[in-house]
């Protein structure tokens, strides 16, 4: 897998901006993405720009660091979240962060941790070959100083031998793939699991 | 910031309606946008016209006091509750009224008032640095009678140093901002937090 | 207002088609569509085809009786609850009936009737000039022998003297206007209020 | 009704795969889709591929018992489920397996079987003519060994006199018909039964 040139990095996030708007995954200016580039930089969106109407001026790099290499632009106030991540796992090609309600909603209602099991739809990710795997999605507590939050995911991440994405409360969900294609499809898998394990809330809450 | 022309304000607006309407938040007729333009005036829907399908015969100028300048169209019934806006704040350039089943159920379910806290999403408005934010919405009874609702408007700006929107009851959410892209914005970040409150109350009330 | 030609008819229907399948509203082969034309025959579709990707030949001409005028093809099974309404108002020249999830559930849910009031989306009907408007949808029993249902509509039809619409029990919902625009207005704006009453009821039983 | 060549075949998956990812019924690379080609080999979805953005080459073909005709390219690893259904009735010609969260849903919440009566678009189904039929849709015990999970679909079939399809617990939907539009009907009709019979869950265990 050769990694993307920053053109070929824009085009592929401007799609996935597209298509997570229509489905209203990345409402206002939420969310934000990044994909690692052929030099070894780091293409990320800049902040505060509409994700579902990508342009080329609303992405930027920087390095494996975090420090700005595109002059006069902003990074995502997040960025530290996505760097953290290509620094630990050289597989790691692109990481993509949306707001969903449904994902927005789960972070408050399930507590410290979520557990999924029994879905085909676990097949979505390498690490699983089987419905009955139990994927453990953590919720972090949300916190403006970004550094101290991606401190407290440091130590997830060194705890957990297969991540394969995180919550933050009131705020959204975090996943990545070797690439664009795999993280938007771990992005699917996610939404739909935890779309379904909302709807058994409902219907649990309901029966008690 | 320069304002738009007439022809500017129908291009965002079409575009604007266009969205909403996919998103079901402006059936039937419902619904009215309006932009304040370059020499003062204000663009503002004509009445009774589908704002997913707006044509530029579809929008009108009137003055700031909301005195018709296009001969021969009838603005907006709600026309006085955008330019009491205008007339308020030099810095709103664009007013949107929509009609979503969110806004309007959750108008007639929280009381005088909903509050919104801990939600990242709540930094889409420039008032608000952090998701600790406190953003409070009032919740006016409908009356065809629009200056007599016009007024209760503007008693409750006198007292908010910050408004971000208001709902009113059975009816919908106003929201503004310096542009139309400001503007719908704030929409998309309110009909989040609306819908994530929405979802909360099914569950809470279930939970009792 | 000039009735249109069959060619008119078609495309409009058409449209209108592809907008209700796009909401999920005739999924399947549901729903059926008609159009009253220039030279007083009506334009309606065949059936069992398609509603969200109709093309000319899915549609034909049936005289006002309901007789058949485009040899070798099949109106509707339910042309006769099109038909009824035409004969019966002059005015009408467009029936629009869908086959929403809200409208069937609904229609299993409240009984004989349903009466909605308090929202100010009830000014899209001609009908009504304010948000306290009383609307109110009789839900008759689906029956197979389509005469005996239109003659319990065309009771109904006679006792009310502002109709906007009806509803056949797990079946959907009939509504009409003098133009395919107006009667899309009303489905819409149908839809609307069924879909926050469906949710009003939701939360309610919970309440209980 | 001639068989399809490839070609035709790829075509129309292609647009069902679109159709069905725009409604998030085959999230992630879920779902599977095969039909029966003019030479009476199978053309089927190569494994893990996105079935919203099918491209030729992400279809192959097979034998009716499931042999790679293809070289180079592992088919679906549910393909036994298809071709079983090809081998027992010679008016099938397209089978459609779908991943939607309603389907998903209804396999975990309603035991081994879900009968479902009194809806009009029962008729979508050749095999009923009024909407007081009963389509009873079998639950199975999702299960990675393929050839066991098909064998127990196979013992079903035998028992059945008018099969309609059946679901997999966690895992979605299987349906068919004489063509990929009589198939995707059958999706559609069966995704809008189990949608309103969600809903009627939520209210009824409410009510409890």
């Amino acid at each position: 897998m050769t990694a993307p040139t920053f053109e070929q990095a824009v085009n592929e996030l401007m799609r996935v901006g597209a298509l997570f708007y229509e489905r209203s995954w990345v409402p206002a200016t939420s969310g934000n993405f990044s994909v690692r580039l052929d030099d070894g930089s780091i293409a990320i969106t800049v902040s505060g720009r509409h994700k579902g109407e990508l342009r080329a001026e609303d992405l930027m790099r920087v390095s494996g660091d975090g420090e700005v290499l595109t002059a006069g632009k902003k990074p995502s106030a997040e960025t530290a979240l996505h760097t953290q991540l290509y620094r630990r796992d050289a597989c790691i090609g692109a990481v993509l962060h949306h707001h969903s309600r449904t994902a927005t909603l789960m972070s408050k209602l399930v507590g410290r941790e979520i557990v999924v099991s029994d879905y085909e739809v676990l097949k979505a990710f390498t690490h699983y070959d089987t419905h009955e795997a139990r994927a453990r999605l953590p919720v972090f507590a949300n916190d403006q100083d970004v550094p101290r939050l991606a401190a407290k995911v440091d130590a997830w991440l060194d705890s957990e031998p297969d991540p394969i994405g995180y919550l933050i409360e009131g705020h959204g969900l975090y996943t990545w793939g070797e690439t664009v294609a795999d993280a938007r499809r771990h992005v699917e898998a996610l939404e739909f699991l935890l779309g379904c394990e909302l709807e058994l809330l409902r219907l649990q809450r309901v029966g008690r």
